[in-house]
């Protein structure tokens, strides 16, 4: 009576989930925590780079007057031309401020355009394994979430693709580096992805925008480049945040670029500056916008990254694991070997390892594993990998 | 076709206000900054207290590994506790840390409070004067505003509330205090208030949740006592944040309180973590919690703030205005001496004063001034008001 019904049965389907997490803090408490091997969340062990550290200093140690002040909606002018110059650089496009809205981080800029497109019961398609937010963003603004699978290395498939947009299509979420699978979707994809929806809005007449979430774009591997976006369908809008490549994930300062070519640009910028102001964001974090805007070059060391997935990557498929190899992010998305991957997780749980079902993404019989934590954990994880695969007969 | 029809209707809406702004600041450009005495909006000029910048370096200057990184959505619970120890100390009720959601402001915490009550179509009560903003609010999560008039003082009339409840009725808005009014709702009005809602509960056989949105708690003139409004229903959450308090808007930081007695407490707290999370917020910007945890019993200096309003206040009167004498915040409400606000706010306008029409807080004759400038913006302003008062034929 007293709470939404929508709220109500979004949690309950979202629960056991949460009883994981609280049946792992449960082991924590019993077992003390190093000795239970968390590579559940998504929360870096990266601390911010030393270039971060020395500008924090900077700015609190000679404090401007009104820097912790209102400014206008869509962030500090300086602030957005910093992004903007930057994005200039990465896509050889000409990104002005005006086309760049702070937002408190990739979560604020999801909602944000989510909540300035839809119009209720449009369809917004994502591809399975996908973060498991975004169902309730979209439904958060409307929307009707619609799934569509990968193939083997959980990239999207243009036939599923095509056969899922409808008249009623109103946006393709693309997220690379992935979460949870660690997928990096290469050019010719994001091509191909790009002319599809083209095609698709000539036939319908419609707008279809390819928003794509960019938290992991620095977060990438093997030398690999990141293919832009940008440069295959101008209804294109980049959502990301500074919470991965600067480890300030509790800090809440991201942006979203619009394409300087994209249609109805200045009402769809007012549209996301309006519903900044109106969901109650109001502007991002003044702090962290005058930090982040000599930072647009700075990373953590993404090899460190690198040699944690190698670790961990090379020993499970020692044991027999099923494992896609991530080009990027922080996450690995390996087959279970028990059909009901719950069961599975559950199996782990009971060697003190902590891991998030498949189902959570839309993709069971997969399960998800970060590796954004220190060596000792991951190294301690070993055991608990070895003795389970060894109950599901995997060697 | 891009855009939300109803994001594109409710901006159209505001626009007229928007488009003030843009004339404000065209004028700003052309006459300079200091020859435009700009009241229009509720940016405080103060600084925040000392003891802000120095919680601040202390903690930049000692980073301690990981307070960059996500926390319980819910916010740090050392932070939770400080909250609650003063609520408790305020209140003299036993307030504790799972009580307390940290959120991105008060904006942020009555879009979470909001969305995780509201079902689609259920009303929500708000008193005019108020802050333009709850319309979006409500609508946002799929309510419907209902406004009630208040008395010649902005004092809540009991039988338009009275007149104004139905069975559909959800929630009742008091902010107090009050944006534009400057008005103090008195312990006995707030005591009326609760009386009425839970004689209403008790008729239709529903919860009716009384939200106060508190940010001003701590500007409030003469000596006067915030009356708790926790005191009085139990059905009570609090929105609050330290924009105003701690002169910090633009680093979004907040909170939502529950009474500890109201029904279903745990479910209700479980969806603002829930709806905090899945809106995008995640959480409270991690270093503002930290800094804000010891300075719960800081407050910038109110003196200042009561001597800029008596000032205006005492000139203002001395010109023939009709002005009810702000008890809190830094606006103040005066009666348009034309009966279009708007023509008058125009007319000020006219002389470089930059004010807001009271259509833009449900109260059409009325016109708002924000005092939380500095002084030379204050007596600049003069001129042009008893220029504009003169045309009026005030004086």
């Amino acid at each position: 009576m007293s709470m939404s019904d929508n709220v109500r049965a979004r949690m309950a389907e979202g629960s056991w989930i949460r009883k994981m997490f609280e049946e792992g803090a449960a082991l924590k408490q019993r077992f003390g925590e190093e000795n239970v091997f968390d590579l559940s969340l998504g929360n870096p062990i990266m601390e911010p780079p030393p270039e971060f550290e020395a500008e924090l200093k900077r700015l609190v140690e000679n404090p401007v007057p009104g820097m912790h002040r209102y400014m206008p909606n869509a962030g500090y002018p300086e602030t957005r031309a910093a992004v903007a110059a930057q994005l200039s650089s990465e896509t050889g496009m000409k990104f002005t401020p005006d086309s760049i809205v702070m937002t408190c981080g990739a979560a604020g800029a999801m909602n944000v355009v989510l909540k300035t497109i839809l119009n209720p019961g449009e369809e917004v398609i994502v591809f399975a394994p996908y973060f498991l937010e975004f169902g309730n963003y979209i439904d958060n603004h409307g929307g009707l979430t619609r799934v569509v699978p990968t193939d083997e290395q959980f990239v999207p498939r243009l036939d599923a693709l095509e056969a899922a947009i409808t008249a009623n299509t109103k946006a393709v979420i693309v997220n690379s580096p992935n979460n949870p699978s660690g997928a990096v979707y290469g050019e010719d994809l994001i091509h191909q992805v790009g002319n599809l929806l083209q095609k698709k809005e000539s036939q319908y007449g419609t707008q279809i925008f390819l928003i794509s979430d960019e938290a992991y774009r620095k977060i990438i591997y093997d030398g690999l480049k990141y293919p832009p976006v940008f440069h295959h369908h101008r209804h294109t809008i980049v959502a990301t945040s500074h919470s991965k490549d600067l480890a300030l994930p509790g800090e809440r300062v991201g942006y979203i670029a619009l394409h300087p070519e994209c249609s109805q640009r200045e009402e769809l910028i007012g549209g996301f500056i309006f519903c900044n102001r109106t969901l109650g964001f109001v502007n991002a974090p003044a702090l962290m916008q005058h930090v982040v805007r000599s930072l647009q070059q700075v990373t953590v060391s993404v090899d460190e990254y690198q040699k944690k997935r190698d670790f961990l990557y090379s020993h499970l498929v020692e044991m027999g694991y099923s494992v896609v190899k991530p080009q990027g992010a922080f996450y690995m998305f390996p087959k279970s070997p028990l059909e009901d991957e719950v069961a599975f997780v559950e199996q782990l749980r009971q060697w003190n390892v902590l891991t998030v079902p498949g189902r959570g993404f839309g993709s069971p019989g997969y399960f998800r594993l970060s590796y954004c934590v220190n060596d000792a954990t991951l190294e301690g994880s070993l055991a608990g990998f070895e003795k389970a695969a060894r109950e599901s007969n995997l060697c």
